[in-house]
């Protein structure tokens, strides 16, 4: 894997670059659409290249361990020839999963027990085997096995929790060391620097991370709960420990305004549910702001959501025709609000590279903000 | 509306011909898509257009009466721009669903009086507003409002019902003569044929309707429980008796090989939910047979439903992948296996209209119906 600087903002820290992987580029500041079980919720893997343009997306190591498990991967060849996803894939550890859906997990320093939370069935994750099911999915960016602590967290337990990430970061590095990619493609790790909402924890933290000399690095904890300004906060001091020449991985965020912010902090990608999960919700992110589009008012509205877009899901069809669609509970609601929100998402992050090529990039995210914050 | 006949194989009654009306050419025999509510589920109208290659698709009187409403389809300017769908669209009258869905349905003279599935609010359709109602909906093929009795029926039942469909269905020429289409298109109406598993009623029936000299004309009240032998004597019998120059339409057939037996004794159009709603129950319609696709046995079958397909959800996506999807409930089985099943129909009928304009109807249907049944 290689990070090249394309550019960085004279008034913020954003930056521009590309990130080359054995199954493509990827253009940043980047936004990765998740694909938990394998598949972007509601949309083809088509609409996902054309339509929304989606350069890397997410799989979940928890969920594709327990489904289709590893059995059917390995037989596949790996997760990207399973789906038909030709481009990057990044897989999440499955360490958040672990401890927001397993039942009776219990963390011990060899790892974790949990009970699966589709049948009870017992499993145990430690760094070195969540690296070898992440070998055996085929993820082009493979995330360290964390613990990812709760918010609000006691500051004991959250050193405690950061101290364990640290140990556990050590042995997923050395485990990856001693194997090989499975499919001829590299597989490139990327550390997760936790410490809740403490300043001198994630500087320990940050500063650890950043030592390990990672191609990428991603940051963790954050978007879990805690006031946005926390998240800014301990983003842009995490942010100024790490490593400016390789790219910053802010975990889970966010809303679009969350995303404008982080990248002027100086992060490099993104991911996070809301796009699609909010979209089944009926919760549209556009370019004049937020559209609940269960609302009565857009009935016998007949402009689409965004006529001057390249997604057709976003300008073929119109508010009303999709406030009825989720009125009667069509499924087609679900894909095209899915489809037009990761399309937006990707045009937004799209449009914020530009901007910070052309040296606008502070100015246009001021401006841009309130007005994607806007209730329609 | 104009249906020309281009072809008639030797021996059997099956035919080829070009329907042609305001929003385009539709080759028969064809199949149509169901979009009960102005949505095929689970489909977009773009895959339905590209993908499906659906040329006609069906939309539901009883159901956009109560959902959006006249108000917004009128707003809209019918269904066509309040879809988006801008080919030919055919409206079933609602009886159908008046009978199987609306509580405390009660019928009259006057029409039936029932109770909304969705609110409990009270409604009365009459052939007179019903064809009103489609006029706002705005199809290119409006279907008389009739009664479809259950089966099995008492001969006295269904004697009286069809005599009530006959009665209904001068109401609904005449209410139709004294309006206009509301959107500039023409509107064509189809009389439906009822009489039950009755030759002498079915007799009576087709011969009233036949009479009634419309552009087109329909075969209601099959494939509602009754035997196959049962659904194809009736179909013959009043295949025999409506004009050969006007389409026939058999609603809601059925399996891939019901409609080729049906074509092989006249009938030019189908609809059915079933590659919609059984595709969302994991059963694929294939040239080989049929498919239950949360079988274990597909769990690492890596090749896909049909690797010969034009569609991509038959041919770019494995039986394994699928097989996981529903396993794991992913919204995105249900698209794909509805896709599938819906351009496989479409290439079916495709396939049997060639083989009627070859001359070579007969054989490849008794060829290809054993096949099409197998279980895989």
């Amino acid at each position: 894997m290689n990070f090249e600087l394309i550019s960085t903002d004279s008034a913020s820290s954003a930056r521009a670059g590309v990130l080359t992987t054995d199954h493509g580029v990827i253009n940043t500041p980047i936004f990765m659409p998740v694909g938990t079980v394998g598949s972007v919720k509601a949309v083809t893997q088509e609409q996902l290249r054309q339509d929304v343009k989606a350069q890397i997306i997410l799989g979940n190591t928890y969920h594709l361990y327990l489904r289709p498990g590893l059995e059917v991967l390995s037989a596949a060849g790996g997760l990207h020839k399973f789906n038909g996803w030709e481009k990057p894939i990044l897989t999440d550890s499955g360490g958040y999963q672990v401890f927001s859906l397993a039942a009776n997990r219990k963390i011990k320093e060899e790892g974790v027990v949990f009970q699966s939370h589709i049948d009870g069935s017992r499993h145990l994750f430690t760094p070195e085997n969540v690296m070898d099911i992440q070998r055996t999915i085929g993820a082009d960016i493979i995330m360290a096995f964390d613990e990812c602590p709760p918010y609000p967290s006691e500051y004991r337990y959250a050193k405690k929790s950061m101290e364990l990430t640290h140990r556990w970061l050590d042995r997923c590095i050395k485990r990856l060391g001693e194997t090989t990619p499975r499919y001829g493609h590299e597989q490139t790790l990327f550390p997760i620097v936790q410490g809740s909402t403490f300043k001198d924890l994630r500087t320990i933290s940050a500063t650890e991370i950043a030592a390990r000399g990672c191609a990428g690095n991603a940051i963790g904890g954050l978007s879990v709960g805690e006031p946005e300004q926390d998240m800014y906060e301990m983003c842009a001091l995490v942010c100024n420990i790490l490593p400016a020449d390789k790219p910053r991985y802010l975990m889970g965020v966010g809303t679009p305004w969350n995303i404008l912010e982080n990248i002027a902090l100086g992060v490099d990608m993104f991911d996070c549910v809301m796009p699609t999960r909010n979209g089944r919700n009926g919760m549209l992110f556009t370019w004049n702001g937020v559209i609940n589009i269960k609302n009565k008012k857009w009935a016998t509205d007949f402009t689409p959501v965004d006529e001057h877009s390249p997604c057709f899901a976003s300008r073929d069809y119109s508010k009303a025709y999709l406030r009825h669609l989720f009125a009667a509970g069509e499924y087609l609601g679900l894909t095209l609000a899915s489809i037009h929100n990761l399309a937006f998402y990707l045009e937004l992050i799209t449009e914020a590279r530009a901007q910070i090529l052309a040296g606008t990039y502070t100015a246009w995210k001021n401006k841009m903000i309130p007005v994607l914050k806007t209730r329609l």
